[in-house]
């Protein structure tokens, strides 16, 4: 078969390292364009980048020479893009790729919460992929925008899916303990966070609240009507490499036991589980016994780091259920996410009238 | 002024050793006797102790030979012992000591819910001090047991005081982030907890939902009616060294405007402001304007350790309030705590009928 | 091929479960038999064990009943023991095992210095091997002791033996930064190295000092002549989880560029790449080109964690050459190191006479 | 008595910050000038500042100013000025202070090494100030610079010095473990130094192999004849805040045994100490005696920072003796070690001709 060839926008930043990481050996796709800014065009990827994400630069990457982000300069080299661009970057110039004819799967929260771009999970969602074609009709774009959620977001609605779908939400309050790599790199300076917590997150606690509505609300064919229940969000900062660990606190419609919701997020499989989508977990949601986890450092890599991870379900006396979840922040909770969205929407043929080079998918697409 | 004699036991720990060092120049009280396991009795103190609280042994207690926790081994020395003893020995020997004679200011868990015994922070409810004199009538004890809380209970409740006199509390969600400190010396393992988040500590959600509600209770002259709203909590510890941080998100029976709950935190004070007590800090709770703060490296040492911080106070979408507070585990939390009670119950005259050779107490108290 | 049955002793301790998850899905082993103290005997190893070294307990191993390290206990289970014993439980026990006919792989202190004890790294002195004959001839044992070095000693020899044969060595001074978990578990406590660097490590210095002496000595057929040349150590822990850098001055007899250092760094190779053995790294000293390497976070796992990492080679001003190495300190430096000695003696027939059971290696051993 | 003027020459830095902390209560000094970058220049100091040095804005500094780090804006303001310029600003800004008149105490690396500026710290080289009559006559300024040496050079030059009038440096061999506030604010990323260790930084090990000589050199009353000894440094980064520890080997030209270091060491008194300058600790060298000490989260602060901790003295296999070093590398290491030196100045008359307003100085300097 052959691959699909792709590029990464925001290749040098901490995300944009992470899909070149996720890209090196894909069985579906083929990076063939790093693009940056102007700073980084024109010079070896192994030359700009400061390589942060573990292991080495892939081989086959090392020798890219990155251009620039930009649609003329990209012209031809593909039909697929993963975004780790900057916000405000990516606000201007991910519309510019879409109307060039690029699919953009966009990691940054510039268009994540606009009418017609779809806030996509593909365990949580995958029916909200409908939207690129509402977004393509009304904006007159070839391509389209794609969008996943911010990483705490993701987590915490990777695992409200099932009890959502089985007990009604009613109303969740949760607390975060973010990990440093949340920030990027540099990101967060050493001296801020040794010995310490940060207990505030810029914007953090608005898409926490906001962002999980979208992705549980119902796809009507024509918008996304959101979810009726009620979010109140704590975002903290803690000395932690990678993992963002959430202490939640649930009141549902119908009142579930411990019991009932720990099999209801056990049994939880997706579409991407169904299709057995190359970078999809086993297990999206993986409960523990232990009472003392889930723990960043121990269980971050779960499922390849693409399992949201829950441990000590037990009731809540204020509301219903008070549970533990993690997720890798950097792994599912970004360059993961969106390259399983990627993966979803190549096998739902949302490509084929891209690019006359698109190859037939096999396996389970087929 | 002659000052009041006075022993520590379990001074070889962690919390002893602030006890240890809280009282090195306290203007009320002076160490007369370090007592502790058969390990270490006998022994100097400074070869017995591996000294974890910064700075140095004081020169005073340096050459003091340990003494074996036993009331026959303390008989005469001092009125007023300050107990840092593990929770099983404290509920063996504390009523020895009681029945004794002594002063027990305790830091201990074992009586902190017996009915009889004050759980005391005493600008939250010094009036429940007079517990001790139904104590000594129902157990025919010459001496008594005060204790003081939990740490995070502690932090809490010393918050939740002004609101609730102001506004009526009726729901309490917290999720602590505390530091390793509060395990005690050895305590966490540096593998356990480098990099990570365990979210778990044995018995403190327990402890977090019950103590303050017997401290915010009504002392009816004869026992403690709780009070009566309801707290959840979740329990983590995070790589810190020193100070608990909480997100808290509180639901009122009346429904204070976020300025009105600032003003009240602000402009509480306490009897020990009142009375100036050596360790009281002249602001109970002290209010910070920064978006990111309280931190605990940035703010664990306001009031000499002995204030709560708060921060970030806005409103919940679920419940009327959100906010983080900050407390110093070992200061406030827990030696500064108890330090603080027996002040008070020495300036109340409390210890006058314990001992002939009890000085009068000049300043304020007079 | 059938594997050869091997047991682990002190199974449960940070090196014994090392021991394990490298003998997991071992070509050439298969642990049958795990032995602890009497306070787990009996029992579940996944009952008692508090998994400290990453990912899961291999599925194999989680219920195997853990037996009392003692040889009537282990009596037929195999033959070949790796020993994780704490260094006094070595001294009484592992003499017995290999009276009882066990060929014991330790890593502990014990008997490292023993005249007739090999103190083996496979690239370093696999010829030293051979007193394996000698130990089993002076003390009557159908069986033998085979040891692997302290883990700063590991990773230093590693790093001079190629030098030690091409330039001679003269003056080596080598002050280490070393991980937590050379410590085992719970080990540090987190209070004590959280923002802090302990410049002392009981006997760490005296190893780093003899034990390489002893590998780079010549075998007469005999003994061992320890090397001619002078070791000075100042050893030091650092807040890292895993990986031991140490910062090396070097005098030699010839005098060597910087040049020619790398060039014979970066061509060694040692008999377990000769023989290709299963858990040979490809080059056994990897050397970096930039100039902030190797740094433990990035480095420690080159060569699945079984490669030395050099960088900095550069002149001293004092000395020769200065360079920076870095090791994993409980895959090469420790469980590692030990099965590769395994490998390596299985390879070179050492165990053929042990028991009728053993199967013939196939690949490059025959 | 009135106290002397002084600006802040890059006032909002970490070591800015410093100075204005050291500087808040001084007996001889008072801040009448805070200088930035024209990023900061004029708004007020707590507005611009990021807080990063512990406790509070010192209140008298809050609502300073901030002016443009330029001769032409401190006209007039004050003749004595502490810059905590960057090296490039530095060398450009601190010749035209100098030259208008300023008396320039400089923590920058830009000017150390010139040979008519003193490299100065007072208990190692006071009699160096005099340089400044001779840089003052060869380039026509009223004003001079005194520079202060790199932080870890500070530690190891106020612990050789009486090593070296005592029994004669020969060679020294360093290897620092430096915390992260030496690099500045915002200066490390949490995620390059978290379970990690960087050995590396740019241009240490070149000033810790030069400044010392410069230091401990002789002034003929023209210049400086470095003096004769040999040092090797290999400079680390390690997970710690505050405080360089350093591990050394030194041999001597007369041999010592490790009694007599110990009590060189110990016994020692520089100038500031007979002059009781207000910043000069008691003892400028504490020699500890536990086996695992000095600690920088035990002793950093020892001396109230200004103090250089020894321990760990002990015979050295290759030279004579091994000791383990640590201070505080932004108090003694940084703006104290500046503070000191125009403590030291002040009280030898270099301001008389200076400034009409210079106050005469009270106490020992008289």
């Amino acid at each position: 078969m052959t691959r699909i060839k792709v590029g990464v926008l925001g290749a040098t930043g901490a995300v944009g390292q992470r899909f070149v990481q996720l890209l090196a050996d894909h069985p579906w796709f083929e990076i063939v364009s790093l693009a940056a800014s102007a700073n980084s065009a024109g010079r070896r990827y192994d030359d700009v980048v400061r390589w942060v994400v573990g292991g080495d630069i892939p081989r086959q990457t090392r020798e890219i020479v990155v251009e620039l982000a930009d649609p003329a300069a990209l012209a031809g080299c593909c039909s697929l893009l993963f975004s780790a661009l900057p916000s405000e970057e990516a606000r201007r110039l991910e519309p510019e790729f879409a109307a060039a004819g690029f699919a953009v799967f966009s990691n940054a929260s510039a268009y994540r919460m606009a009418e017609d771009v779809p806030l996509l999970i593909p365990e949580v969602n995958p029916e909200h992929a409908a939207l690129v074609r509402i977004q393509q009709a009304r904006r007159g774009w070839p391509g389209f925008i794609v969008t996943n959620p911010n990483c705490s977001s993701t987590h915490l609605t990777g695992v409200l899916k099932p009890l959502h779908d089985a007990f009604g939400l009613d109303k969740v309050l949760v607390v975060t303990m973010q990990a440093a790599s949340g920030a990027g790199y540099p990101g967060v300076p050493f001296l801020d966070l040794l010995d310490n917590v940060i207990p505030f997150i810029p914007g953090e606690e608005e898409k926490l609240e906001s962002e999980p509505l979208k992705m549980l609300g119902q796809f009507t064919g024509e918008k996304v009507l959101p979810a009726d229940f009620r979010i109140s969000a704590h975002a903290n900062r803690v000395p932690v490499r990678d993992g963002h660990t959430e202490a939640v606190s649930i009141a549902f419609q119908r009142h579930p036991s411990v019991e009932e919701v720990v099999t209801a997020l056990r049994e939880f499989r997706g579409l991407p589980q169904v299709l057995n989508l190359p970078s999809a977990p086993h297990q999206p949601v993986v409960v523990l016994e232990e009472e003392d986890r889930p723990q960043p450092a121990r269980d971050r890599l779960r499922g390849h780091g693409m399992a949201n991870v829950v441990g000590r379900v037990r009731p809540c006396p204020l509301f219903d259920i008070k549970l533990v979840l993690l997720g890798h922040n950097t792994l599912r909770g970004a360059a993961g996410g969106s390259l399983l969205n990627a993966e979803l929407m190549a096998c739902q043929g949302y490509f084929d009238g891209l690019s006359a080079d698109l190859p037939l998918l096999e396996g389970n697409c087929l």
